[in-house]
């Protein structure tokens, strides 16, 4: 097949992005679902403005890129809340790990293997980048949970515990951002946003 | 105030432009019309993309940069749909020059500065840079009425001359991507999307 053909099924596939439904709430827009399309855009900038607060040298291209594609697999694999036991299934990660090859596929080799070696970078999280790319990708519901009273967490009666170990992370990774998330947190349980066994 | 709170106030704000509808329709998403912050994610991949057909030397990372902030301006200045009188008036661009000052304007100081050059540099399309990123965020659109069946080109009686002179740059700085172009206008005046006077 032509390259540019090859380029362009990957970007028209790409629109699918826009109709898989988040767990997080759009407080501008109604509070409607967000979808993992604008979440990828959102997310991108969060880490860009943020980048100061890494604590390891990190190169902000990379992290930016992976942030565009990291959730592309949800195409295939679909969005699975953060607190749901399907969330750590090895299920979840074969099925996120064939949706990779799948879409990223689509493309000529060349571009397929580096987005796909992105990807997999972002979700094993052991560079620098992949590191502060997925720190930011929590730390965001979070912020979005604060501004919306609580959200997905009320819903599913989450714990602070549970938050807290989800975003441990951070504090090596971005110990200014994490003096501000421990804070927060302490708003988020005296609200009863967050379960305090 | 605060760095930190300053960068948060501006990422929270950002939430607002998955608030802005666009003309273009989600086709995978029942047709519903797409929003500016979903946009912007899908035309910084496109511009990855399809970064080899650039006919000049360009920085990718500022490109991809310069489309996560392109339409920020319209959390105020809405988004105006290109093919109608308000697109070019001096009014929209004013608007969007103040939707700038304010927006940007929440962030500490250099990094204030760094988007709102980055944005007046898209806005001139000027630069080598600029002049891509402007000929993507042209092209998705097109791309887009063109998988929907004509969508706001029928809606809005758009002539085939108006298409060709939106596009016209892309001959200069993508050839490739011109020829492809040219070969899918055809098609839209054979279904009749598009009209031929």
């Amino acid at each position: 097949m032509h390259v540019l053909e090859q380029q362009l099924r990957f970007l028209f596939e790409l629109d699918r992005l826009k109709a898989v439904y988040r767990q997080s709430m759009v407080a501008s827009d109604n509070y409607r679902y967000e979808n993992s399309a604008e979440h990828s855009w959102h997310i991108a900038l969060l880490a860009q403005v943020l980048q100061e607060y890494a604590e390891q040298v990190i190169d902000i291209n990379r992290v930016v890129n992976m942030l565009l594609i990291h959730d592309i697999v949800e195409i295939d694999a679909g969005d699975t809340f953060a607190f749901s036991q399907r969330y750590h299934s090895q299920e979840q990660a074969d099925q996120e790990a064939l949706a990779a090859h799948r879409i990223f596929g689509l493309l000529p080799s060349k571009q397929s293997e580096y987005m796909q070696q992105l990807w997999f970078e972002f979700e094993a999280a052991e560079t620098a980048d992949a590191r502060f790319a997925k720190a930011m990708d929590r730390l965001l519901p979070f912020m979005q949970n604060m501004a919306v009273g609580g959200g997905s967490w009320c819903k599913y009666q989450v714990t602070k515990t549970q938050v807290i170990k989800r975003n441990a992370d951070l504090q090596e990774i971005a110990p200014k951002l994490w003096a501000y998330f421990c804070q927060q947190l302490e708003i988020a349980v005296a609200k009863g946003w967050l379960l305090d066994e």
